[in-house]
């Protein structure tokens, strides 16, 4: 139910995950079941074989806070889908509403996985080499040294279930190349990383990022979501000034149109739909959190990367990762002391 | 001496300043002599009458730690020029070089203005409106509240002397719109700031900046150093897959030479030579911090907006606005309270 395109673009996402994904056994949709019926008949779900209605009664809106699944709306769609993953009778859930609700209701809920202290949304970026692993793009917005840690562990396991590629370079996202600059959480961080099994690289700039000098970049949910949605936002203006600077007289007129397919590469880079969306990862159980404005091209690819999570069992990748990591352990020293 | 291309863009942009401003009294060209003494003999600087030489021994390196021009370092060229700044024997400085050390020195050394704790960097940024101003870009990696309130002021200040508006729209950058959205330091921040006699608009994201959302975005110099830095790299990512675009097939490269004057728009848009540097904001006395890879129409630039600062009298607007809007007594209650 959540998303500015619900459920609309939910339920036509939903339609193409039933007819492309043949792995697929059961699909959940969960909503108020009378304000879906349209949509559902329309799409022909509402009689799927693998299509199990779940109904619930409210929504959680933009301007609710985070908490409201667990208090005033614990009969929301968020709070249902988290209660299924929580009682095993999913695998995975998938939403395109608030992050913040989705991120309260899936760790209180299903909770994270052993030696993780907080989950975090992993993202895909794309840069000058190919595409890196943002994290944590939303989650916490206030995180210590040892949050960062587990978030460097989980982006290594989120690029190897992506891209196939082992000991991937990990950097912490800072002011400055040396170890001496940053703020006091990353100068903490920079030593934790540095004891640990991992591929560190050090600490990687704002600019560094897109000519890819690093797989997996790590910072804290606030700076995360800032960048993420500074990029975005950006992107978006730069084609705007693009059509702008094509657009002022006939000749550029026609230059624009002859490299009109230079334009629709350019689209496809900066194209978040053929991510479909972004893993909460750190829970017990698998919750992919896709963009308030999906289209039903990105609801599908989220289904569908929910699933591949599953078959690929990256939770037992991360929770071993961990283990040799000692992460936990060492957090816990940290607090003692 | 400071910067990538020091001291030959430095020396060719000083020669730039002494031909096109005539209001420039006095340049004192500060560092190592003898090996400056080429270029200021290849550029006539040697003899010209409003040129004074100071000498300075050392340069601090990018590799050093800011707090150098205080201990081992302080026959640098930045701790020079910033004693001439607390001596009064200059009314304005200019520095390519370490930003860290750039505003250790002119902090420590020059102090801050009455009722500002700490000085911030301003810079000026492109959104399909026109500009903003973000600050901090990057003096201050760790903030609290009442630091980031007079961010604000300082900020509106510079907007007022750059653009010559008043009551400029002031945003807090967070993570959502909402009051409630944001970290623990935003959310502080947000109570402080609608306070106060300041067109306060409430939270802006990253996304929204680049709409146009404020005239003044406000947040701490860790996040402001990665925004910055980010969209640098990403705008020069974009340019290169641009090019890679549109030369993939003669079609297209025939498209982008009919278009040409539509590329060199676009790097106008973005060209941060035109501003020449960003004030170090809230210092007695005025330090304007340039890049490091400064070309000599930048650090002209920098040298008349450095001139410019002062002949507005730019800190008196700032000592005023900040007694107006009370905000080093709140801080002071909050220190007690």
């Amino acid at each position: 139910m959540g998303g500015d395109f619900a459920p609309a673009n939910i339920l036509e996402g939903a339609a193409l995950a039933l007819s492309k994904l043949d792995w697929l056994d059961e699909l959940v949709l969960v909503g108020h079941q009378e304000k879906i019926a349209f949509y559902m008949d329309k799409l022909e779900l509402s009689w799927h074989p693998k299509v199990r209605k779940v109904h619930a009664a409210s929504v959680v809106e933009m301007r609710d806070p985070s908490t409201a699944v667990l208090r005033g709306k614990r009969d929301s769609s968020m709070t249902v889908c988290a209660k299924l993953l929580r009682d095993r009778e999913v695998d995975a859930i998938v939403s395109a509403g608030h992050t913040g609700a989705a991120v309260a209701s899936s760790t209180v809920l299903a909770r994270t996985l052993p030696g993780i202290d907080r989950p975090a949304i992993a993202t895909i970026m794309p840069n000058m080499q190919g595409r890196f692993v943002l994290i944590d793009a939303g989650a916490n917005t206030d995180c210590k040294p040892f949050n960062l840690a587990q978030f460097a562990i989980m982006g290594e396991c989120y690029y190897r279930l992506v891209f196939g590629v082992e000991n991937a370079r990990v950097g912490l996202l800072s002011v400055g190349g040396e170890d001496i600059k940053g703020n006091e959480v990353t100068k903490e961080t920079f030593k934790l990383l540095s004891g640990m099994p991992l591929n560190f690289i050090g600490n990687v700039e704002g600019n560094t990022i897109f000519e890819g000098a690093a797989d997996v970049v790590v910072c804290d949910g606030f700076i995360g979501n800032v960048l993420l949605k500074s990029c975005e936002g950006l992107a978006r203006t730069v084609m705007y000034w693009l059509k702008d600077a094509f657009t002022k007289d006939p000749i550029r007129k026609t230059g624009a149109m002859l490299a009109k397919n230079a334009f629709r590469d350019l689209k496809e880079i900066g194209d978040a739909d053929s991510c479909g969306g972004a893993p909460l990862l750190g829970i017990n159980g698998v919750c992919i959190i896709g963009h308030g404005s999906s289209s039903p091209k990105a609801v599908y690819n989220a289904i569908r990367v929910a699933g591949e999570s599953v078959k690929y069992r990256m939770n037992d990748m991360i929770v071993k990762r961990i283990a040799e990591c000692g992460i936990n352990l060492e957090k816990k020293n940290l607090a003692e002391g």
